[in-house]
């Protein structure tokens, strides 16, 4: 048996967001690994193994997956959303370049699927509808005058912007710094989105302005996105519209 | 019958991309409407009506899908990728603002798709895991001023970026605009991936220095990824994989 590796987008977190090419790659695979509550979203079945692991360890996590395919394994090492952003395929690229030579001999195919930030955008509207960025406001594997300097600057360049990893337990500042920090250079009124749980029974979206939001509207399953000076809102019966104009005049 | 519009995202060609969601809103379709290629790619079968317009034609687009949706219609608009990045959505809703107060009572879906630069950034490895920003390069619907802006300051930023609608007939000159800029603010070995109708049998992935691009690399089918300054090349028998790791030392 020849292995290979896998590295799938779950998506957000609706089975019906899964693309098709993932879905057979997990047909296929003998071994799923992945932080332990997107191993449980795909089903069991007979000859499947299952690798749970902790949040924390996902170059271990890597070094497994290239491990077992080496060995001859199917392997699928699942992300929520897509793997290319914040998740997994980076850890296993970064295992393999320090591993041994022949792991860069393997068949690794990284197979994208639906972000959490287009699943928020598209429940919202569409504010990520002109030029945006995507900031991990996660300090763990970064000095937060990086994330400081970042969103200072993708202000000034009047971004969009998709806020990952808002707050979590252990960092429960990083977001109130960060609406202090746009306090600084946008507009009371700019438009904010919390889009908690996307796609799943617990989803929660609300629509702020940056006057009213605070740290505890986001946590550790909320995807932030920050409009624009273009973001507009269409009010309505229900939830509003927000999206970004396609163009800006000169 | 009670009407509705969805705005689909068919992914970036392959159908094996198109999610679940999106499958089901086309099934259960009774009219289709977007720019001929992407309408193109729907199968046809009976009763289903194919509004196919041309390219410039947006927001007369949008008006149109409003109009069959508010008359009983099950319409669905068709973007390449995801209907929320530098597609249809947005100009739906610049249609539902400006237009009749009844439009604003409809139930509107966007459904969320692989866009162009997670499933380019799959095909080279993951050169978009760490913060990132998407600059559209079409000066049509914004002034060349901003665009220059914004890539200065992304490239300040330090984000790796991913340019859409880099270069067409009508537009020759602003990629290359694109590289001398870049070449102002970043180092002449910063990694750039051009990659043309991913997911097509017309892929075409080429990896190259920043001192070595050239703008006939790319095409206005092509997404162009530019790494950030920590983006590094794992050198492979084939073609090599190209990551941004996940952390940044202090």
């Amino acid at each position: 048996m020849t292995g290979w590796l896998a590295i799938a987008g779950l998506g957000p977190g609706d089975e019906a967001l899964i693309t098709p090419e993932v879905t057979l790659a997990l047909d296929r695979a003998t071994d799923l690994i992945g932080y332990a509550p997107y191993v449980r979203r795909v089903g069991g079945r007979a000859g499947l193994v299952r690798h749970e692991t902790d949040n924390r360890e996902e170059l271990d996590r890597a070094r497994h997956a290239l491990a077992l395919a080496t060995a001859g394994r199917r392997v699928v090492v699942v992300s929520s959303g897509d793997p290319g952003v914040f998740a997994m395929a980076s850890a296993v690229f970064e295992a393999v370049e320090s591993g041994p030579a022949h792991w860069r001999a393997l068949e690794i195919r990284v197979l994208p699927g639906v972000t959490a930030m287009l699943a928020a955008a598209a429940r919202a509207g569409a504010p990520l509808g002109h030029d945006f960025c995507a900031i991990n406001l996660s300090d763990n594997l970064k000095p937060w005058d990086l994330i400081a300097r970042r969103l200072r600057l993708a202000a000034e360049a009047d971004f969009a912007m998709a806020l990952y990893n808002p707050r979590s337990a252990s960092r429960p500042d990083g977001f109130a710094r960060t609406l202090n920090l746009l306090r600084e250079v946008c507009a009371p009124d700019r438009l904010i989105v919390f889009a908690r749980a996307v796609s799943t029974p617990e989803e929660r979206i609300r629509v702020v302005e940056l006057r009213d939001a605070t740290p505890e509207m986001a946590d550790m399953r909320t995807v932030v996105l920050i409009g624009s000076s273009a973001t507009r809102l269409i009010a309505r019966d229900g939830a509003p519209y927000v999206f970004t104009p396609r163009s800006v005049p000169a």
